[in-house]
């Protein structure tokens, strides 16, 4: 963990009011942590918009009995060796499927992924979870 | 305006020089007014949630020589006379109109607005700005 | 307006039940008329990624007691002469007034009027409704 | 699988060229494939609207080395047992976590452990993939 750094911010006593009420409701320990979470929060925007190296879930439900899903999407999976880690599979239902994969690399490889995947027949949904390697966001 | 309170907040070395590029980026004048946006962004997104007084914008794009466009917009925002401040319109071109509404409400009312616009015969497209009324966001 | 197709859709039967139900709620008039408007959505999304040409409303609220904000967004406006086509102004109260921003360029343009906008101390919040010319969504 | 219907739709021809550009660039196999998902997103965003079951993916990313921040994450997901159903953790680098919480439950039991997370002193970006059951989107 890199050095910390005091400085001063200067708020309206009513906003800063209204912002400690937002910080009870939603738990944040204290004021510092819920401004590093709003930096943080803008700052992982950037780097999916700027197509840097990113963290994400692809989450995808669908229908096994749909002739060729299963085979679609584990092709589509292979296409994309470099890009997952590894995929948790959730038995929903007698119909229903879903994968949570996990995925590692460049944002617009991760996007092309999530596109393949929302295409196949027999999937039902498909979303996908912007997040960070951490690295950017100290 | 109410009365500035200063007080300090603690934030690693490394997250606080990549919020200071991003406040270089976005033009923010010093540290406390990009904080204080960052809060009055989660404020308004609270405003909406909870129903309460809001300002909008609703822009519609439609082809005016859709029969019966003309009348029915004009027939829906009578029915919202209370929510709507006043109309902006904008003559795109030879087929396409804009009309961009004020609106001041309940975040519900705003609502059923924008949804009975957008789903009118001729209407294009349609969208909803999400604002404030500034007041608890001093 | 153009020409009429018209084509067969298939859909299984429990999903078509949930969109008609949809309808109902939305108000639209027929499957049709609920199907263009899915698909135009699509394609505004398209063209705000691709850089077009758009259509747009930018909504601040900001406080005119603040020294310097009148001038420094009137400044920001003549920067974006070719973008602005007009401005509706509202007093919402004593102390906070309202300007909603019809625009037309391409969609980095506005993006960049929205930022510079809403970083000038005094505007308490700042939101962009992306639209369109309506000539690519017939 | 339900039975299959099938209707006609009609769209204008410019609309309907600009729709199958789409499809081929969004790689779907035909339109109804495409409408499907069109509604089946729609649908899922009512589902957690309306406070429904739904299925999740929380995806966090934290510092390891920040103290308590294995405890607490630990502690909140035993709060939410009946909600989580497994966890899949991936080490970034030396400093960075990241866990993929599949989830399944109320959207709203969903939410409040989405943000009990992202309060967490420690975890640097949290955010909550909104998906589906599958069993309202046939």
């Amino acid at each position: 963990m890199s050095e910390l750094v005091r400085f001063g911010v200067s708020l309206d006593k009513a906003l800063l009011e209204k912002f400690d009420r937002l910080i009870r409701t939603r738990q944040y320990t204290n004021r510092s942590e819920a401004f590093r979470d709003l930096i943080r929060q803008e700052l992982v925007k950037e780097e999916w918009e700027r197509d840097q190296e990113v963290i994400g879930a692809v989450t995808i439900v669908y229908n096994h009995h749909q002739r060729t899903v299963l085979n679609r999407i584990n092709d589509i999976q292979h296409d994309f060796l470099n890009t997952i880690i590894s995929t948790q599979h959730i038995h929903l239902d007698h119909d229903n499927c879903c994968e949570i994969i996990a995925v590692r690399g460049r944002a617009g490889d991760v996007q092309r992924l999530s596109n393949a995947l929302k295409s196949v027949k027999g999937v039902r949904h498909e979303t996908l979870n912007m997040s960070s390697t951490g690295k950017n966001i100290e």
